[in-house]
């Protein structure tokens, strides 16, 4: 491992650099709790300042004093295409094209099925689902259910890296599922050239985004993906478990209505009438009744991102996990660190991943003195950087803890016991 | 029509019942606006006074500064099953068997896939899903997504009333899903007796408990029955779109899980491992990360259920309704209302419906008078009555509000459009 001699070298230069950054005023819209650096974005994003204020104007105004009426008045059924509206900017989307609404799994399998709906008309002996075998798991279990479900020979084929893609996607093959950035490892995938892969040999593409909105530019639209579903929890700080997004081409949204055809997609949902018939365009992904207080809150995440620029965003992620890797290579040399996260910019999300042959004691250890990553079997201590509120002072003072507990030797005593963060 | 003679026949004597209404502690639990006599419970249920600190416990406290910790520390992942198990009691379940998660939608479609799978391996010609046309039409266009995904011949069976139920269960169904209280008229349905003829004649029933769970005693052991779903923010005040239920009968729920297989729902959800395998017993049909500030504030309602005696709630929901269908046809008569819900008690569920044929045009004269109903086609007028935080003077209110209403002609002028409420 070699570091990258244009990084800071002392903990002054990262203050310095701090002060002259043009996100660093992001910083103080986030409550943050005292005495942490909060290295896990990647899992939960930190609380917006303004997310408070917007969930008591939700329960006590909206709920409380407008009750049943602020369906309309409140605004609660637009939600879903509102908040999707100002978050299609940041995945490369047009307007009224993406909706926020229930979780990402359930809206994999919607887009799933959708997808394999389209096929069946277009190529019918088209029945397999390619995909990583490093996938996050919950995506490999939605295709697999999906794929039970169907029965009449529909499978599943997973590689074992990236490079096994292009071998995999064969004649037979009606979906390749992949996630953009990947959850462990914090490799970046080529949108563009895999879609154009999998288009060439007649598959259609479902992107997860769980790790790319807000953390990476996306551009959905120009990389001609079909089918893409994320997580507004993350990168994007909507708030613990809030609802998931969904998008779909505008070429290929009004062929089929996805199976979960509940009345929040249907064409007249006031109506009543007995029968379904799918809203026109992105609206028929809708399903069930969305949870008004964990939706409304992530618009309070969104708001900031309308006003940050996301080419900045990435500059200040690259340039803080440049900083983490050349500061662990040469502060923690001497150590059994192996970087996991590719180490070219093209390939990396927002994310570093480091092997330990301790990793699990090393995270416990972090957390016990307030810098909180996560882990992932095996050995793979994870940190997201997330620069609307971590700068890198932050990365500096973190690699410094790291170090002390690598020299203590203290990461030997965690117990190990899997249990823990989500994703 | 004919009035019940043992009601209330002043205001005075309704004031007097309140004054000795075992339940009345409970409306001081209650955030109600000023001015409001609220009808709506059955389509968002009010809210409880704690619901606002609970939001800002775990918006400030548990997001804010547990961050990702918080999955341990503050419950997160225990609260769909915890709360499940407090929800249990209100629907004749034993612990472990319910779950709170989702959306009543994409729960039923979870629990008719699963039942598609038993019969697929009991009865594989069964293929018919019977429900009534009247049921609330998410439930059929789910039943509708899940038979168009299926294909090989699943379809849906309706029938224009519960009369024609006997007949239309056969050697070909499958499944007889059905909603227990019905949302528009307000009859209830005998879930013992219609659960019996559905497994005399082969099938498994699905049921739907969205203005049952708080509103009427069930049953669902005692009556055998084999899946139910149902909803948190009617009668039970869990918050605008707060997470649904979900039950299943301890007899099938290990037969096959469910398609939707998300993490959340594995055996082993931290393990990560490629492959889905459920967890044993209903957390199976758990999927995806939950929204928690909405998932969280359903305790608030069910810790209220814990304290109050279903008997006493429903001999003062047939009390309050008893008394709404007296004063409508005394204090009303002349103008032309039919009643629509049951007279019978025993078919009777905590609402009252009233045809007009300025249904609509009432509802919202009313609604400006600050009584809040909501309005379903074709002239219903739909009036749900709570009995934790409505009184017998409330009822009093209302039906002098809407005698002056009609007696004034004001409700001939409303403009019709159909828009508004949910469920």
């Amino acid at each position: 491992m070699i570091a990258d001699n244009s990084a800071p070298t002392t903990r002054e230069q990262c203050v310095a650099l701090d002060r002259q950054d043009v996100l660093r005023p992001f910083r103080d819209e986030f409550a943050l709790p005292a005495g942490v650096i909060y290295l896990d974005g990647n899992s939960l994003g930190a609380r917006p300042r303004a997310a408070a204020a917007r969930a008591a104007q939700v329960v006590e105004l909206e709920w409380g004093e407008g009750l049943i009426r602020s369906w309309n008045t409140a605004g609660w059924f637009d939600l879903p295409r509102r908040l999707g509206n100002l978050l299609a900017p940041l995945i490369g989307a047009g307007p009224h094209e993406v909706v926020v609404t229930d979780t990402t799994s359930v809206n994999l399998f919607k887009v799933l099925a959708a997808a394999l709906r389209v096929q069946g008309a277009r190529a019918p002996a088209r029945r397999v689902i390619v995909s990583e075998r490093s996938n996050f798991p919950t995506d490999l279990y939605i295709a697999q259910g999906l794929a039970d479900l169907l029965q009449q020979g529909y499978t599943l084929r997973l590689v074992d890296s990236p490079a096994g893609i292009d071998d995999a996607v064969r004649d037979d093959t009606a979906v390749l599922m992949l996630t953009h950035v990947n959850y462990k490892t914090g490799e970046m995938l080529d949108m563009t050239a895999l879609t154009a892969l999998a288009h060439e040999r007649g598959a259609l593409t479902v992107w997860d985004l769980a790790h790319s909105a807000g953390a990476v530019p996306v551009a959905l639209r120009d990389a001609g993906a079909d089918y893409a579903v994320g997580c507004t929890y993350k990168y994007l700080n909507g708030g613990p478990g809030a609802p998931a997004f969904l998008w779909v081409s505008p070429s290929l949204r009004d062929d089929f209505s996805q199976p979960l055809s509940g009345w929040w997609g249907h064409a007249a949902p006031f109506a009543m009438e007995p029968g379904y018939r799918p809203h026109a365009g992105v609206a028929r992904f809708l399903c069930g009744t969305q949870p008004i207080t964990s939706i409304a809150m992530v618009e309070c995440g969104l708001a900031m991102f309308a006003r940050a620029d996301m080419a900045a965003v990435r500059a200040k992620s690259l340039a803080l996990t440049d900083l983490f890797i050349a500061l662990v290579e040469t502060r923690c040399a001497g150590h059994p660190l192996e970087l996991v996260t590719p180490r070219e910019h093209h390939r990396r999300g927002s994310q570093v991943s480091l092997y330990h042959p301790d990793g699990y004691g090393i995270v416990q250890a972090l957390i016990e003195r307030g810098v909180i990553g996560d882990y992932r079997e095996p050995g793979i201590a994870r940190f997201g950087f997330t620069p609307l509120y971590t700068g890198y002072a932050d990365v500096w003072d973190a690699v410094e803890i790291l170090r002390d507990v690598l020299d203590s030797g203290c990461h030997r005593e965690a117990r190990f016991q899997i249990r823990g963060a989500v994703t």
